[in-house]
């Protein structure tokens, strides 16, 4: 049984138990939650031991990060070492989005050494077979399905799938008059074989074969948005729309064969276009678990993306999104390096954290307390301890560091929270 | 006459002329923003020749670099270097903070080498000569105003000056249990001159002696908010709201004077306090301009609090905040170095950018769409040029760059927004 079907049989499984824990939760909170189909736990029963994650309603804002080799970088060693530091800085998923090298090995390798959820994107390695012989529209449905399962076989937890890609929105980007076109990897794939073999999208017109591989070995759908925007100018315009009607039917038809599955989303959207986003893609998928790309809130700012995107995603999740991809430095520039990965991490966590102390959270505010208590004692050990990054929160103490051990170089024997405490607290 | 008496008088001053031209708005449309007190322009009759720049309703949000000395840090030459870097990365205005070395000295060398409008807070150095002495608490009043006199006669356009920390305030800091009491370095000086001398704030009590210096020499006052909150937990509490009050009340008198003033804001907010941060700041102080530091929407991250403020600061200005002080990686841990500083003013001006897209700012969309169509071309220099900062997109290119320079090594020849030309444009 899938976690779904097991949440509707009324039974709480160990992932359930585990993600309870977390959470600070009751375990009939979190089985209710996923029968209801507002939580997932992407678990692949073929999975090595894993720590469980849940994602959606009432639970902490997650961070996914992507890593992945590409024809430029196809080395997996440098994948490893991207995994092992994207997990110690603090991401609960990884997503495996390699293109280039023997793709299979890769993504075994990746599996062997990722301690969280991981997830992937089947039709890349179907399409860049194809182009490799010649063109994407080569691929067959079957070699599609094939890679599908063979994912599935192999214990990957969650899959991208663009299922909302089919002729209605294919048609309206068509008639858009959009800046960036298509800027989903996978999208622009379907969109191209579509096009070239004037075909219905597989991935839409056999989902239920899909859905047969997903419940077999619960892999938990995430419905792609292959029609996102790839720039402000794009944003919430009739094709993303469109897409997200047909998510929204699908997520129906997931749900109703026992399995698990949230939507994504943008992208690019500008600040005052966010919250709509997240309560459109609530109604019109039935509050399915929300995962987004950022949002990036301006496209000027190549090399600081993580920024841009942090922005975003804290709004984002503030207005209810559950799920945040991080975006890396190097986002629109370049495939990212170990840095970029944790600076990405960081900057998610940061918008993630944000967010669930405006939800309300369970435990999350504490956290903050419990540094300003540190900060106002000048606990800099504790600060250190409590810093979501303490690699970087030494790095700056001990980079530019007082004379006095006792405050920071910033005000010395200035330090406000020093010199009140005379007056103040006497 | 002050930018405000001129614009009450009806007349369009040389400042009011070149904001206009930057802000695409009409100079009628500045005048008019000025006499209401809703847009002040820094410019200090002494000063010498600086670029302009207008702050308020309906302009382009702002962004203020903080550079200067501390007792670790004391050499004037470092802060230069910092200056040209905040200058160089897009900083609007710079504050000269400093704490350490001769701040006379430090003072006019940064007066000298700055191109655009400079504040400073001149409680530091009475505070600073007094405490060096013995002890805070032995500020003379003459002091104070003397020093204050001296930053008016040497060009500075805006002084933050913290005047609504005063005995009904203090009061309420008492009588509040915070977690970090008092976090304003000015702020921390006159409530122990307040504690220790058992007397009111002069700032406060000798108001109209500020505003006569302010007037003579059109120095913008920058009422400071000394009982900002220095965490969340502390966020929009009686203190600090008390304190709001009393710096509305002083707006009033500052107008009624002849002197442009705007007002300072936390500091540490978590996001769904925000918005009502800024509301109420627009009907407490008539409008005037709101400047902000941060927020910071989470204590958590050091090391990372300029991504903290910048979606702080994002949402805030989508609120209406007119003015934002950046806060650099180093905030809560040391002085920042310039590498800092230049981080720091990217990442509130991307804030701002961002923001000014919400609000619908003249012009400001125009620079994502330029950037996009550019990202969609692969015209990678067009990109670079365009970019908030070229030289960290260059760092990026370069750093690693795919083998096929149409393109980059994130997705290489699996490019999503070249795929699908072939297909979606022919």
């Amino acid at each position: 049984m899938t976690q779904l079907e097991s949440a509707r049989a009324g039974k709480i499984t160990l992932e359930m138990k585990i993600v309870a824990e977390k959470e600070h939760v009751s375990p009939e909170t979190i089985r209710e939650g996923v029968a209801a189909g507002k939580i997932v736990i992407p678990a692949n029963i073929n999975a090595l031991p894993r720590k469980p994650c849940g994602i959606g309603k009432g639970l902490r804002t997650k961070v996914n990060a992507n890593i992945g080799t590409s024809p430029d970088f196809p080395e997996v060693e440098d994948e490893i070492v991207k995994l092992r530091i994207a997990i110690e800085t603090g991401a609960d998923t990884v997503m495996d989005l390699s293109t280039g090298g023997d793709l299979r090995s890769v993504r075994r390798a990746i599996l062997e050494a990722c301690s969280v959820p991981l997830g992937t994107v089947p039709i890349y390695e179907a399409a860049i077979k194809a182009a490799d012989r010649g063109s994407v529209v080569h691929m067959s449905e079957e070699d599609l399905f094939r890679v599908i399962e063979q994912h599935a076989k192999d214990g990957v937890d969650f899959i991208t799938v663009h299922c909302g890609i089919n002729r209605e929105s294919l048609q309206r980007l068509r008639q858009a008059r959009r800046l960036t076109d298509v800027v989903s990897r996978g999208g622009a794939f379907l969109v191209c074989w579509m096009l070239g073999n004037d075909r219905e999208n597989p991935l839409y017109e056999h989902f239920d074969d899909l859905l047969e591989i997903c419940r077999k070995h619960d892999v938990t759908l995430s419905l792609g948005d292959g029609m996102r925007p790839g720039c402000l100018a794009d944003a919430t315009d009739r094709p993303q729309i469109q897409e997200l009607i047909t998510l929204g039917e699908l997520v129906d038809r997931a749900r109703a064969a026992g399995v698990q599955v949230m939507v994504e989303g943008p992208g690019h959207i500008p600040i005052h276009q966010i919250a709509a986003n997240v309560q459109i893609e609530k109604t019109l998928c039935g509050d399915a678990p929300f995962y987004v790309l950022g949002p990036l809130v301006t496209d000027v700012a190549p090399g600081y993306d993580h920024i841009t995107s942090a922005i975003g995603g804290a709004i984002a999740a503030s207005a209810g999104a559950d799920f945040l991809c991080y975006v890396t430095p190097s986002e629109h520039v370049g495939l990212p390096g170990p840095d970029e990965v944790r600076k990405g991490v960081a900057a998610a966590r940061i918008a993630a954290h944000a967010a669930d102390i405006a939800k309300g959270v369970p435990g999350a505010i504490e956290w903050d307390n419990a540094m300003s208590a540190a900060r106002k004692a000048r606990d800099w050990q504790k600060q250190c301890e409590l810093a979501l990054d303490p690699i970087a929160f030494r790095e700056y103490r001990t980079g530019r560091a007082s004379h006095d051990a006792d405050v920071c170089s910033m005000c010395s024997k200035y330090c406000a929270m020093k010199v009140v405490d005379e007056y103040l607290r006497r």
